[in-house]
């Protein structure tokens, strides 16, 4: 094997995937065949602006399925908007979930098919494997190239109270049907277009260096390594570039296969921290923490930050392993800055005085637990103020 | 994007996986999450020698399953052995299907379970798309590294009246759960590991030249050319070699994931005729077409057959397109001549007068559509006669 060792037992889990230009269209017969009667459909005012929500609405209506269509959630979703979508899909009579939009709708989506058919409060679901009863069922479309979500068993949900976001895990929040058409990618800006991207590019390197790393996950974390690094600066700079647009769209469903099996590690799980406590874009944060979080792992796994620097298009022939890891993390700093990532935390409002608070809270983050290198508070800390 | 195009609406679709040694001690809890209270268990006489029936059972037991074993069919299975464990599993109360074996008994396993629930006869389902009603749930333990028939859409059944080995090919087919545990393969002679790893090469190269070709399936395809190419010939070596076992069961599954979706091409189709008439090894029918119809296939897609050649580890830099191709299929033969394979149909009893009616069936298979050459009887003859 040239790739991750197998001597634990893996597991891999992917939802039937429909891609390609105008695969919308498919969202009906989609509905139909997991028998939805009526649609609850999550999504977010940009997108209903956009149009897909209504296209997605007509198509379903072709097929004779109803919908309900409720936007009632804002960006790092929080607990209570979960709840409130939640009490709306109980009391309509919908009988499954689907999802348009980003990140944020997608998962409020599969926090409200938690709390429709296994109750009490999405706190309660916090961690690994918490959902018991079966869940709705769901087809997710996403319309951002970046979050992974229509393929992985994550939803991030923030709780207002603790400030914090909590990653809840869990097999069966991978969707039954992800459709992904990448013409949904131009309707983003070219801010959120780098900051989405970014996200699809952590979640590679992270995935593929991550302690439960297999060698399914691992091809398709390369994959979408070589994507995003031959095709996002295209795709930010020009909106109607569909071979950008179009690879972009691969490389998030791909990184999201990797990330969704092999779990994550340090620079998401200080995202997550500083996405609940400052409300900001989690993109860009995992861009600012990522090359630093990459320096630390290195001594980890000095191979694989060699094959992640081929990846990214580094030319490595002729170098040692070091000295080509270390140009892969360069060349990801380059390339952050060429898209317009602030390259510190300062710049994004995050201050000296929250580093404590945000470095206790990430320890108890399920992301950190498959880092290749061991972070206590300590390392933690040091790595916020190196950010910062 | 680097890879095949993305203009059309593409469908990917996986089981869920769990790979790893030791993971048939899965095979209980699987079971149980898929509801099942009695199993029938379809398997084959080395496999239920070897033990690895009896420990599946063992397991299931453990979890309060219990279990019918029904080993009555052949290499190439029959439809008549399909309509006779149909019967049984519709006389007994077993409420899901299981297979623990090679490629035979789980396209048999998945051709019981299309009867359980959609009655007629298997030959109402050859083609593509033709189950109309929800199978049973199914768990697959494949037990030789080749047939990827644990994660496919295919299930290949000899019609006995018409001597033709039916692809019957449905998303339905699927099963819910793979369970691969590279440490059965041990148990396996030289000749089987050879001619099942020549069917998973077979699957991967096929898979990637196919017209149904996308991403997703030519990274799975290309990193089981990788492992086969890095691992069969050790694997057919020695017995014990668990890294190598475990890269050649990793092998056959991505293959498996790469041709279920994108289906395969002209050494399939007239594999599957050979098969039908002669009972062969697939296997070896396969290894003996594939370098010929390499050759034939290379003017459609000479970059893709420069890659497949870096992929088998053939020193191509500085080469242009055609040689490093050329080279590929060049070391195609070496490979198969060092692990046994037969180099001509003739050595395996097919004679010049079976060429007429190979060929004219060949042209009906489902498998020859995404072929990316054309190919018309003229052509399929000629190919037969090349290497006969």
């Amino acid at each position: 094997m040239q790739t991750s060792n197998l001597l634990n037992i893996s597991k891999f889990v992917a939802p039937e995937v429909i891609f390609g230009f105008g695969a919308l269209s498919q969202i009906g017969e989609s509905a139909v065949r997991l028998g939805m009667k009526k649609a609850f459909l999550v999504s977010d005012q940009g997108v209903i602006e956009a149009g897909w929500a209504e296209k997605a609405i007509e198509y379903l209506k072709e097929v004779g399925i109803d919908s309900n269509i409720w936007c009632g959630l804002t960006t790092n979703p929080k607990d209570c908007e979960v709840a409130e979508g939640a009490r709306l899909y109980l009391a309509s009579d919908c009988n499954g979930i689907i999802a348009v939009g980003g990140g944020s709708p997608i998962d409020v989506a599969k926090a409200i098919a938690i709390l429709a058919t296994n109750g009490g409060q999405i706190k309660d679901y916090e961690g690994v494997n918490k959902i018991s009863s079966p869940l709705p069922p769901m087809v997710i479309v996403p319309t951002t190239g970046g979050s992974g979500a229509e393929v992985s068993q994550f939803s991030m949900i923030v709780e207002k109270a603790r400030q914090v976001k909590m990653a809840i895990i869990s097999k069966s929040l991978v969707p039954d049907i992800a459709i992904v058409d990448p013409l949904t990618l131009q309707t983003k800006s070219a801010r959120l277009t780098a900051a989405t991207g970014v996200d699809a590019l952590s979640h590679a390197i992270e995935a593929y260096v991550s302690l439960a790393a297999t060698p399914l996950t691992d091809v398709h974390a390369l994959s979408a390594i070589q994507l995003v690094s031959a095709n996002l600066r295209e795709s930010v700079a020009c909106r109607t570039n569909l071979e950008a647009k179009s690879a972009m769209a691969m490389a998030s469903l791909q990184a999201g296969l990797a990330f969704s099996n092999a779990i994550l590690g340090a620079t998401h799980a200080m995202t997550h921290q500083v996405d609940g406590l400052l409300d900001l874009h989690h993109g860009e944060t995992n861009g600012i923490l990522l090359p630093y979080v990459m320096e630390f792992n290195l001594i980890s796994c000095v191979n694989k930050f060699a094959n992640i620097a081929a990846a990214l298009g580094v030319q490595t022939a002729g170098l040692s392993k070091w000295k080509a890891a270390e140009k892969g993390i360069s060349s990801v700093r380059r390339f952050f800055r060429d898209i317009g990532i602030p390259e510190r935390l300062s710049q994004v409002g995050m201050k000296e005085e929250h580093v404590q608070k945000l470095s206790l809270n990430a320890l108890k983050d399920a992301c950190l637990v498959t880092n290749p290198r061991d972070a206590g508070a300590e390392e933690i800390e040091a790595l916020y103020l190196r950010a910062l």
